[in-house]
């Protein structure tokens, strides 16, 4: 039976569960919801996803929502398939695995998540974007850069010398940060952008990237 | 080579590394971080955790942070002693560990926080809590809960049937949210209630609890 995500491709929720399926081969079925209309607030998609978010997710009997555990499940499944998105053959390197992505959750989903919507959707819809929230924000996200270059001088990607879902998960909201003006908070910060330019040319980011349809 | 946490106890971060201590009777030397003369900001802390946050971990070699990373690392380093906190036996039911614990940070953690600060911190500092935040915080917990009740209508904790550090990682704040007046919003929700009166009775619970010295 196939994979089945249930999402929509401008959402960056999706396109972390896509860019994953692509990282490891996976085939897959992309099930639209029509969230203008308000599909995922209603059954049947409540029934997959009770907070009435986008993705939710079934392989066969299995059927989860939150795309960070489905990224685990995925990559915990497929070990053997592609890259060991987990390094879970360490405890230890998978440990930092753990925290550097615990970082992008509680770091910086939050701050990017709010700029997102203030430069980008909130224009969408005729309005004008509050400043003020943006500045107080990019603050914050400068902070967390910061830490990031310090640790991006140290090691070629967030839990070390592999690639992993530590640094797949920043991916969605990378890819509309950088089409807009505030993209220099990356660019200025040479160890951020160097890790930025290699996990954006990964065959299955610029696949997943060309397909969000936000801008 | 002793387990390091690095912490205070009136903290709910510490808190829930140390409950997952307790449930796999590790032995363990905590720290204390004087945060009140900010010690967490400062080195030598902050090359611990570069955000000058508690908890801190040590493992002999192992130097980690952010506390749902840290019991991730304690639950599959020591999975057969005690409870299987990830339930890693099973691809299936770990995925729902996942899921839930997925929910706990990215729904629960929020509101539940901004209102112990409002409850709690704010007036120690004695100044007046902001009820409009308050009520639009409770209203946010509510619709969680909403779905912590219908789902624990069908599975006696978040992730199935056994405990899991899906449920364990609510603890803290629950520590503390259930000697406020805002407790009937867990007691007056049958399932939610049940299954706070089981995981608040474990003995790890019931040990670190009272110690939480914010209260
Ligand atoms: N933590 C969830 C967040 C899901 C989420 O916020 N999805 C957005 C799209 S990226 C959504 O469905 N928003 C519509 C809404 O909340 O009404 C995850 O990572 O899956
Ligand atoms: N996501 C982190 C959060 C850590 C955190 O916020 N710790 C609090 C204490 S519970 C802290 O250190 N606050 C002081 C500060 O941020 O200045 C974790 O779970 O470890």
């Amino acid at each position: 039976m196939a994979i089945k995500v249930h999402g929509a491709l401008f959402s960056t929720c999706t396109a972390r569960v896509l860019i994953c399926l692509c990282e490891k081969g996976l085939d897959y079925e992309l099930l639209p919801i029509d969230m203008v209309a308000g599909a995922h607030k209603q059954q049947p998609f409540l029934s997959l996803n009770p907070f009435g978010e986008v993705p939710a997710f079934k392989d066969g009997e299995v059927s989860l929502f939150e795309s960070r555990a489905i990224n685990r499940y995925l990559a915990r499944k497929h070990k053997d398939i592609g890259t060991d998105l987990l390094l879970s053959n360490s405890l230890t390197q998978s440990a930092l695995v753990e925290t550097w992505m615990e970082v992008e959750a509680h770091k910086f989903d939050s701050p990017s998540s709010v700029i997102l919507r203030q430069i980008i959707v909130i224009p969408k819809y005729g309005k004008a974007p509050d400043e003020q929230v943006i500045e107080t924000e990019m603050e914050k996200l400068g902070k967390v850069l910061d830490v990031y270059e310090e640790r991006l001088s140290k090691s070629k990607y967030l839990a070390g010398e592999n690639y992993s879902l530590a640094d797949l998960h920043h991916i969605p909201h990378l890819v509309y940060f950088m089409k807009t003006s505030k993209a220099s908070a990356i660019t200025s910060r040479p160890h951020v952008s160097a890790w930025w330019n290699d996990i954006s040319s990964r065959p299955a980011t610029v696949k997943i990237s060309a397909t969000m349809s936000l801008l």
